[in-house]
């Protein structure tokens, strides 16, 4: 049984850090590394590949919108998909151009933020962002909550996917994540976090807040890496995981 | 008789154009594209990839600084050489994978304004321009003016170069462009400019301004896109060549 | 009679320029000059102040989200009222000091593009805005569109307003400018805008795409700035105003 | 006696915080605020502001250049003075509005890294910043490092000066602090900053790496507020002059 862990790295910017990266990379299996756009800058996202290979984790784009004030996090509406589709090719590029620079290779791509919400609640921005994806190299996987619009757009043009779990997020009966806005929809309890996790990989299910069950193939987790407790959490979900059998390690060949 | 145009490219942002790219892509066989530090964006880089591959046009990627106020013509001190390896990696790669959106492929590097000028003046910042282009692709050739650091970095790294002649400004015993602030550094009569162009290449060199005469093979002619009479310039420029037996091609295969 | 022309200048940013500031100062009485947020810098909100100085032009802070890629146009949703109130006030601040190099004074503030569009659908950011514009000074009036959000909030808190009018699009029944999207919603015939602004003047009305009639005091007009035809529409409209007795004049004091 | 302490502050950016600010006010007179360009955007400028008021430590607007990424540390050469002084009376004004937003009044300005230190190499630059100012409001002081050229640019001008001291830096000859790059030019002890610091008050003079003495009048003390020690070599600082009989106040008027 293997299972990946995926956290959001180089997410500092110039003169400012974010998160402990160094932590991090020694817990997790795949880094989704800030692209220049809603954070990173070309030396963090080298440093990162570095580190990332020197450790054998494997790394993705993470791009986002090109939002440094709002940190990907707002939503902006205004772009089109085409737009929006070269907005994505850019920031793979850039990080496989930095990457090689750091003897490690993209394997993976992750949307951030507010990029990641409204592509699945709109197909042509998935459309737009899976069609990136394929264009830049056509083995880069996707990585998607499950039965959500990214998803089914990858599927459509053959966009190899994964599908992930939040540790610390709980779900609604679309299979969307609660929003952040309503209270207990993050979890601040690493031994919680890990037993949810747990469970969902074991059911092949997630529990959403209505007691409902989805069915879903989990190939990874992802545990934040803005939050001071990120570390914990993540140490504790993976030693859980691996108290249960199950190895941690990328969801690609590195 | 072969002989490259190339051109600066794509140097709008967002709302603001620059330059007629769509007559001097009729013009040119090389089109230096902007990457989004100095000027540039993903669409713009993206429409500009694909007029080019539709009218057999070679691109190139065409960084700079980190300064769309300035236009990459400010000089910036104090990042350090890795830096600089790194922000050129982005921008080759974000291009390269822009351009793969439209069918294209970056085949050369030429560094932009005062990055450029920086390199021909520090030889540990033209090996990190240098091996950043090795870094991200070892096919990309590197275009230098002819015995300046540059083109030394390249040689000592094994970069592939090509030298351009600049259609429109005078020559410094050293090999340099006379400064712009110099009166008559830069030529604005178009036939004044061709003969010059012609002259250098039937003499296999260069005239300075004191006379002096810098025997170099000669790749590339540099046309300026960026002043109203840019495209006459490059127009004129071309037809001379061409009465005179020259093929005007890309320098690389496409 | 007298009534008010303003036009969205100092758009350009850096390098680029935008729009024939040059003539509009001769045409109209007030200038939206943008404040480096999604257009400007402090070298263009110089240069347009001290023209506008020279003219007898009016000036005034024309705010709008930080974002120059996008012009201001994208709607970008994710800020508190706090943060835009911040933002507004911030903006306003930097062309009343820069306008204090050039001998000048901001009498005004109007909202640009999405900015402005999302606060006349939402009372609290357009209270946002009003507390902005009446914390840097109380004395600045708010050019608002008759009827909707952004003039109800100023009434509320006290800031003066002034009621424009657009000369080149067409209404709604309620008060909102048809969408750009829409079909005939842009005029580009000067003539016949012209004569719209005449009658809207006269009845003091303005009537819809429905052929309902608003009754509405008008007490400045907008000419656009960024289109090709902008300086041929506003001394049209200007002409068009002087032949039927109106004098055009800023609406505060200089 | 009376003796100001400032601080940097309000550098974070966006998501990124920057220093421990809250704990500093509790200690410094009077705070150099990021005006948005080389850090801090208006809420942060807001905060810092709201919070000084309320603590009584005066604000100061601390313009410098338009580098996030490098945090207005990298040497910039290209704009003209005359863009110089109108890009710092933005930020100032900048401040002043939102300021205003909280209640407090801006009395001071003090350059930010390379605008400060080119500033002090470069006389048209010194009187450009100088111009910034009092174009502004004429009863803003501007911080000086003693006897070097933006005191004189200020004097010139009629702008009033404050000179200022650095807790942990050492002095070279010519008045200006040993390059940050040189071993042992950054105290990190602060008993000994704090030692030095009341030295140079209680002999009117600054000692030299080369042991002169170069009398000075010293009306501020600078602390750092990036390095982690900050905090505690503010404190110390401050205890240090407290039980040596100077009091710790703003030097203008709040």
């Amino acid at each position: 049984m293997k299972v990946d862990l995926n956290c959001d790295m180089g997410e500092g910017f110039g003169p400012w850090p974010m998160g402990d990266d160094d932590a991090m990379l020694d817990i997790v299996s795949s880094a989704n590394i800030a692209c220049g756009y809603h954070a990173g800058d070309p030396s963090i996202m080298f440093r990162t590949s570095e580190i990332a290979k020197r450790k054998g984790v494997a790394i993705g784009a993470h791009p986002g919108f090109n939002d440094l004030a709002g940190f990907g996090r707002r939503v902006i509406r205004g772009d089109s998909p085409a737009e929006i589709e070269r907005m994505v090719a850019y920031q793979i590029g850039a990080l496989q151009a930095v990457a090689s620079l750091a003897g490690h290779r993209v394997t993976y791509v992750k949307a951030h933020g507010s990029l990641n919400n409204m592509a699945n609640e709109d197909e042509d921005l998935a459309l737009a962002i899976a069609r990136a994806i394929k264009g830049v190299d056509k083995s880069l996987i996707n990585v998607c909550m499950p039965g959500l619009l990214m998803e089914k757009a990858s599927d459509k043009l053959g966009v190899p996917v994964v599908r992930e779990f939040f540790a610390d997020r709980t779900y609604e009966d679309n299979g969307a994540l609660t929003s952040r806005k309503k209270p207990g929809s993050v979890l601040h309890d690493a031994a919680e976090a890990a037993e949810r996790v747990l469970r969902a990989l074991q059911d092949k299910a997630v529990t959403t807040t209505s007691g409902r069950r989805i069915p879903v193939q989990i190939d990874t987790i992802c545990v934040h890496g803005d939050e001071p407790s990120a570390v914990e959490m993540a140490r504790t979900v993976r030693a859980k995981l691996e108290a249960n059998g199950f190895t941690v390690a990328p969801f690609g060949n590195l």
